[in-house]
């Protein structure tokens, strides 16, 4: 068997190919006692009390590498995310890899090892992986899944149907970042100030913030379709009206000059870092300033209540023209964000 | 808004589209109350004893239909039998798809209602999701990852560190259907009996098998890289010898006609619903007359035992010319078997 730079259809094989692909490169930077066993699944303490949280999620996105970040730490920051907007503290990570005949062996590792430093930065272990290769042109250079398990304290409840009128609504920070960063990257456009993704995890803010008030009713971090999606979401999922401010929200002025030159609204650019949470009106005060004490949340603001809009409906307090509508696109404005 | 008979990048950007594409082919095939709330997370209840099982598998398989299945059952099976052989009972499921633009939805719809017919056959619940489009080119047609979740008993151990000298090996069937059933369907050969894959779940068998003997110490299905993939891997990681008994290993006199036309050797064709099995010697007995009672273990056999070979090597009692390894191909055969 000859060592090659290069992923090879064998890789895929589930033979001896693949196994030294798993030695040389996964092991070493994922390493920890359950994935070192290498079983056709993990076996896993489960939690004493309260319930399991689980995500999955399939990473696509171009480029590959991106300023700041990549598809390896992104993987474990968006499935890490998930969970702990679902109010779990993530635990377990499995990884499942996609990769196209031809992927330099290099990228690969680059890959993984920022996937081992998010993982460990995030305190979750990658316990069990796959990796299946297609012939060149099958698949555009590596596509990763990740899902997650989490466990969820007894003493919280996430969930839309718990919001209640006059619950406020805060953000933890800029919105936008991640989306005009891959814009900006792909397209070659050149601005003045580099547009960095906001990619990185969130469990450290909300565990801060679920200690500061057990009783949050609801979150969500912004990724594909953006602020709006997301509170278009849950506004109908909790069939309640929600009513945000223009001003309150926190957006970076290279981010909505970018915005404005292309013709984009920042409340539909995607965000890997950031989220939206609902909590009772009179504990928004201890809430923010928990957050604010997190570097995840130092830009975290109250940027609106429920009520005040149609049930099912979003809608924005404008610098000059009153209300306005805030809808979900039909798609995004472009593919392979994440 | 207008509706589309194909998948478009808007139905991978989180925003109308997605939405429709969830409502209209996913949620009626999959419904559970669980993945109706449309989270970012499923939460789950969590065993009263005992571990978790957890395993991740991506999919890639070309055909996307095949005789005996799809990628849809396929992607189920897979899931729900890594857990079974870890000696989980399999509860919950997430899928991952990523989509290739243009693929017809008929044929999602056919796939989705595949996973949801095959989810019910196996007890489990497809509790979260997550869906990614890319432009045509930049994949092939369809990739499904399923990851899950199963809960294992207190009294359960499948580890190969427990395995003995004198363990009988237990096959549960004829090997090679599916590889087999893959390669002549995409090859187009004609042969005068269809092969079919034998994609089917195994956790009911494993159910019957921990019945007769809890103790069981080993368990693998044996997918890529066949029969031989999986001894190697367990050789290895017991340090024990394994020898084989050929005129023992079930295997259809069509599979093997081929094979043997094909220049392939069975001991590393891919299967989809056949287990290897190490128990004590003692319980051989029991162990595999539970088995024959099951459809999926009809043709259980007694396949060989842990001794009489090298330490972490496989051999193989042959018809005519003694004792042979048994090894590991470098890749397989064909690439994206599954």
């Amino acid at each position: 068997m000859r060592k090659t730079d290069f992923i090879t259809l064998a890789h895929g094989g589930g033979g001896k190919a693949s196994e030294e692909l798993i030695e040389d490169v996964f092991l070493p930077l994922f390493s920890n006692d359950i994935l070192d066993s290498l079983s056709d699944g993990a076996i896993l303490d489960a939690p004493k009390t309260g319930k399991l949280a689980f995500s999955t999620d399939s990473f696509v996105i171009d480029p590959i590498f991106f300023p700041g970040g990549d598809i390896g730490s992104l993987a474990v920051h968006g499935t890490v995310n998930d969970i702990a907007v679902s109010g779990g503290v993530p635990r377990y990570i499995s990884v499942g890899f996609v990769l196209e005949e031809g992927l330099p062996i290099a990228a690969l590792k680059k890959i993984a090892a920022s996937m081992g430093e998010a993982a460990k930065a995030c305190g979750v272990s990658i316990v069990t992986g796959d990796t299946k290769v297609v012939p060149k042109g099958g698949a555009d250079k590596i596509f990763i899944n990740s899902s997650g398990i989490g466990f969820v304290p007894e003493a919280v409840n996430i969930n839309p149907k718990r919001i209640r009128e006059g619950d406020s609504i805060i953000l933890s920070g800029t919105i936008g970042d991640h989306g005009i960063a891959i814009l900006t990257s792909r397209k070659g456009l050149e601005f003045k100030t580099e547009t960095v993704s906001d990619s990185q995890p969130l469990n450290g803010l909300v565990k801060a913030m679920l200690e500061a008030e057990p009783d949050i009713r609801m979150m969500r971090d912004p990724t594909r379709g953006g602020l709006a999606a997301s509170l278009n979401e849950i506004a109908k999922a909790s069939a309640k009206g929600i009513l945000i401010d223009e001003k309150a929200i926190p957006v970076k002025r290279g981010v909505l000059s970018i915005c404005e030159i292309l013709g984009l609204d920042v409340l539909n650019v995607a965000n890997e870092g950031k989220l939206v949470a609902f909590v009772p009106e009179e504990s928004s005060g201890k809430v923010l300033s928990a957050m604010k004490k997190e570097a995840a949340g130092k830009d975290s603001a109250i940027i609106g209540k429920v009520g005040g809009a149609k049930p099912g409906r979003v809608e924005m307090k404008t610098a000059f023209v009153g209300n306005r509508i805030v809808e979900s696109l039909v798609g995004d404005q472009l593919p392979r964000i994440c």
